[in-house]
């Protein structure tokens, strides 16, 4: 124990999160992203020396660095597993199956494959080629880099910016990791349908059929400026009741 | 890194975050605590075999287990630091100093304090016996179980339960640590002023006065069970630009 | 117009609307009711003489006085006549059919059934008793004083009170009025089934069979006072596109 | 009463209320403007043939047509009637004093001025024009047309429309209506500070100097188009505690 939070006071960090503020990339369903708004104030006349300020926030499950739950995906209205989609499961204050609140906190090796030169659409070839000397094992985290987080501040560009494609989807899949992560907004590339599968392949090949949690909108320069390619990864989503994702602020550690 | 992420993954994992859901306990400048609306439905007729479901969350920064930052107390309008309170450091949407986008990921060891047998108002001498026989180090954090967490079920018992008072807060703040947390909703006794320095004390003397964040709302049962005093600590607060605090989800590892 | 103008100048107005606060009487599935938080303030530093204030709402369509659209509700799947819930009718944005935004000012003729001393279920014969010596017309407005009005203050007891049975619910669906309205918190008993419709049958026999708007929670009490029968009632509900009710102000005048 | 009752049944209505819907045009510091969001659904599996569905709103008091309160401006400070602005009178949930829950129902004679041809800053020389063979009484409500009402659809077209400058709020303020409004974003000229009083001129001369309420984004194309310049004017801000506006649905009666 000792020895275990030595180490991780000595690692190097990295900050996996975008910033959050109101206005920056989201989706159309998921606006309005993020609102802050500070409702108390520190004023004079309270009565008292000390003095509070606190903020609602009105939130997307789905805005800035998020993780998907298994919730969040259907295949004709059948969640991961076979859980047909009914008025048990799907409720007005979100879901009894594969809510959010069921993620354990991800502790697990990492790798990097940076595929930022591999152009819009990236591919099956594109990750392999990414993967070069890197060993994948079965239970990691696999971070794609498409190179849109460099983009957060320009909101037009980043939301046009590319993604993963089906054939890509499919080769993490087959090494079974326990989460995908990507640097766009959705991972799969935006607006733009596979031939067999629609839209968002990834988020069905992913979440519904392999069980894949997917995280969406990280901020992996740092990690490719220093060339790290294998790291220990902490995601730790919030357990909100029946969600169907949660914001999260993962980090790498070498 | 392949020896922290295997350090990692082979760790015992404790989860200290409560479970989020409408109802839970809050106090009432935190009102609604927590809402979350599912809007967009798995449901039949949209088109495709692959259907989207989620929800938007209006929560309080200040709701469940969370963290404060720095901006969320001033004492005579001035921050942590002797910032002064004004339009340009508070604003509308948050804090241009000390909001909780400025806290680095939290990674640490920490101990626990187990003073869930101290009565409602918990001091100085009932940390100090509590300490017994553990090192308490510079930049640790330090956790106080007052049996609070137990009740996060019973809101109206849990509001009720008592917390740490302000020769507590001395007593901690006097050890350094980067931050300190507690099980209950306020750390310091909710409801009870301090003779000298007013209500929560505790957020004045360690947020104000020496910089040390707070957590709330912890769930420490399974720590204490367990018997376990000392571990790794990981808090990873969302970088809400501005925000007087943020929902967590903080692990301990062993 | 210059003569309505004066006459609407010389009325008398009743004002039917409750305060509107966080905190008043809702039930469960519209909570958190209404909230407001106001975030931009008046201060010193913000480079003008002048300076706004304004606040977020974060409000159920059917919290405080409001009116039910016809979409609000429907029977096996159908809303009134006979409009067959589906993906293009129901969106998570609201209903593209039946939406409060298709509901016109309501201008019309009311009437007042003083029921408050009918008991907790208000029958047909008590409506038939409290309409004695007061005609009744086709398009008029029907509101109903249960006396709950009385109790907005006293939440508990408000969500308590009695309201309008299924026979109630016929008898004024017979006389065909555009709209009727009562101050309690539901119209229908709240919590109490009917043994062949089931829960909030009036719902079902007004809304989705008659096509007759609910009012909700109005404040009867003044009229009450004045021995007010007969009015003129203006109702203008917010075109909220898609929405299923809107909270609103109405007025009756003599 | 049944003469009132008849002529209000009788009277040509005009709706002056935008629609609304998430996307709207709103000022910056309004955003989200409008978000409707559908939790509660018909579905099958509910229990019952009768469902309900319900959705939450977020909504800025200043979104869509709406109405401020005099609490919504202050000067040096202080609301209209030298009201200083305090911590007892601007509170986290609102005001104490000028609240849009202060605001009676608005039932009076209105006029159009129809000053769409005027160019993009209207002033005093540009209403007298458009008033001549109007009357104006005091308490009066002034409805100034600028044209901007007829873009609502188009967001970029509507913001960027002009409005009335100081000459003109000195104008109207001059003649004592109870209440003024326009069919642009907010009365004054958006983003042309006026060289004596600064941004929002007629802000300050109106709600703070005269306390004439302001209502904005009003659509007055029907009046226009059918030459309609003097009607009966109804309008029922919602008694929102505290609040600094208000939606609204006016109406205007011929």
């Amino acid at each position: 124990m000792t020895q275990l939070s030595e180490a991780l006071a000595g690692a190097r960090v990295y900050d996996l999160e975008q910033p959050r503020y109101a206005g920056a990339p989201v989706l159309p369903p998921h606006e309005p992203g993020l609102l802050l708004k500070l409702h108390r104030r520190h004023e004079p006349g309270l009565g008292e020396a000390r003095t509070s300020a606190s903020a609602l926030l009105v939130m997307a499950e789905h805005s800035g660095t998020h993780i998907d739950a298994l919730s969040h995906q259907a295949e004709h209205l059948e969640l991961h597993g076979g859980v047909a989609v009914n008025a048990e499961v799907q409720t007005p204050e979100g879901f009894t199956r594969h809510g959010i609140d069921t993620v354990a906190p991800l502790l697990t090796r990492g790798v990097l494959l940076d595929c930022a030169d591999a152009g819009h659409e990236i591919g099956a070839d594109d990750l392999a080629r990414a993967a070069e000397g890197v060993e994948i094992r079965r239970a990691d985290v696999i971070l794609v880099r498409t190179g849109a987080g460099a983009l957060w501040e320009d909101r037009e560009a980043y939301l046009a910016a590319g993604g993963i494609d089906a054939s890509g989807s499919r080769w993490v899949a087959e090494r079974e990791p326990v989460a995908v992560g990507a640097d766009n907004i959705a991972w799969d590339v935006f607006g733009r349908d596979d031939p067999e599968l629609g839209s968002l392949p990834g988020h069905l090949l992913l979440l519904v059929r392999a069980g894949i949690y997917i995280i969406e909108a990280l901020n992996l320069e740092a990690l490719a400026r220093d060339g790290v390619r294998e790291f220990a990864f902490v995601c730790l989503p919030l357990k909100l009741r029946g969600g169907t994702g949660s914001p999260v602020r993962p980090i790498a550690l070498v």
